[in-house]
């Protein structure tokens, strides 16, 4: 069974993803944190809480970060073009949703969580790395306590999605994604090298919702705006992203990884880059040194991950 | 018939692309110009003008840049581990080769050779990009005036070579491959995601100075402390960067292609990274707006490419 803490800022994919982790019967889901992105940390934690109330999640939400982990970074419009005005594809979720919230910030959620539970809570961050920068830096010593960190970012020997060279998570708190991945525990990547090539057809989550019951029903819902988005890279269909990190915590067998130490560039043009430095590989002396080494995906059975994310929504 | 200008840093890959050069039937050499980068610019330049005198190359040499376009960049040692004390191989090349230079210094004899033969030049960089960007300082309006510009540097798709993003000849003058990757000239870059592939073994080597003149002889001489510096990563042979370049010229169908506005990055810590956005895909407005389209090599038909060499030098 794995205690999985799941950050993330809902956000469409992260929609779906949500609602594996609730339904797999290896996942135990014992914390939602949310976080900036896709939308503003009020959107995120609103739309969090909605998907608790229509799915039933006991999970408790503790809302997290508003801004970057360094202030004096600019932010930019939320992506409103990809997710929606109300972050779920404009499915009128209510302005306000009566569930109550955790009372701690996410970071004290994710470090009192931990602590309770030492070496045994894997955390799937699908946002911004905000929170999880935010608990390091109050806690250090919690990157030995945690079982490990899955997280859907970044890009390694595929283009970026928001620049060139960099990846819309990543990208979107730089610094704070340098310290995750820079931190002693162990973080599996799991970036557009594998959830760009891993998509569902509209037909594909019209048939699983035709089978499931009003919770994939809500989902096939709230996806179709962000499909009617991915026309320009998708043929009719949907990057699961999120789900993806959240697959890999059950079948990490579907995937093909490489290992090696990580940085995040923070400024200039390739600003919130994500680099591996893979092991066994020679260069001089430089940036790499010294850290950790990390685990990124750099191939994926689709097809399998996929049709596992399909059993498990169904798996009422 | 292309007419190119060569620009090298002798360097045992670049002896043997000034070989293929001089000798393949479709190109005519009509300048050397040098530059520093796999040794002083010293070295470099009484290399190619061993080079020249041993193999009988009627062009002229034309002495290049010994510092990066910007000054204050600091210079590391030189890549003896690589090509050698002397630059190529450690063969004891003598210390004084009694051949005279071109009296321009090298970005100058571009300039007055491509004016002299408008829209007929193929530029053929294999070093840093200093003497070209130079050149391109002194006199902008030759961009136009090139047929093309055939470089080996960068990587796109695959990692670097000196960091885990950064290839050698764009890494050791940022600056300069930025100036010359986003004029408006037909750039065509040749780099590690197709060269880092395209190896030629010390037996294949061997064979063609069984068969080849004393020319040949002196490359297979030359180029055996290079193939046991690249034990690391070649099974007994020789990564022919400089050469694949070469190869461009004569047959462009041997590689497939993508375009795209290219930047190379200055500064942090994926210093010297060449970038592409390749056209097509869509981004939020950025660094590589409103920039030339070049072009990036992504694949190639390596053994076809071997084999053209070989018939090349083979070809006295
Ligand atoms: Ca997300
Ligand atoms: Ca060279």
């Amino acid at each position: 069974m794995h205690k999985v803490i799941y950050d993330t800022d809902p956000g469409v994919d992260d929609a779906m993803a949500l609602l594996f982790l609730h339904r797999h019967a290896d996942i135990d889901l014992i914390g939602i944190t949310t976080v900036f992105g896709n939308a503003s940390i009020e959107t995120t934690t609103r739309n969090a809480l909605f998907l608790k109330r229509e799915w039933n999640i006991p999970a408790p939400v503790a809302k997290g970060a508003s801004v970057t982990i360094d202030p004096s970074r600019k932010e930019g419009a939320w992506p409103t073009f990809v997710h929606g005005d109300d972050g779920l594809g404009n499915i009128d979720v209510p302005e306000v949703v009566d569930v109550p919230l955790d009372p701690r910030p996410a970071y004290k959620f994710i470090i009192d969580t931990v602590r309770a539970n030492p070496g045994e809570v894997t955390l799937v961050a699908v946002g911004r790395m905000t929170n999880l920068a935010l608990a390091l830096k109050e806690d250090p010593d919690i990157a030995g306590l945690v079982k490990q960190v899955v997280i859907m970012g970044g890009n390694f020997y595929v283009p970026g999605n928001v620049t060139p060279v960099a990846e819309a998570n990543i990208h979107g708190d730089p610094e704070a994604a340098d310290i995750v991945l820079t931190a002693p525990w162990q973080v599996v990547v799991i970036g557009l090298d594998v959830t760009a090539i891993t998509t569902m057809s509209r037909g594909y989550l019209g048939e699983m919702a035709a089978r499931g019951d009003k919770a994939v029903q809500l989902l096939d819902k709230l996806s179709q705006f962000y499909i009617d988005f991915y026309k320009h890279a998708v043929e009719d269909g949907m990057m699961v992203h999120d789900s993806c990190a959240c697959v890999y915590v059950v079948a990490p067998e579907l995937f093909t990884t490489i290992s090696g130490a990580m940085r995040v560039v923070c400024g200039g043009i390739a600003d919130g880059q994500t680099i591996v430095k893979q092991d066994g590989r020679r260069f001089p002396p430089g940036d790499w040194d010294d850290l950790p080494s990390q685990i990124a995906c750099t191939g994926i059975q689709s097809q399998e991950v996929i049709d596992l994310i399909r059993d498990t929504l169904l798996n009422a």
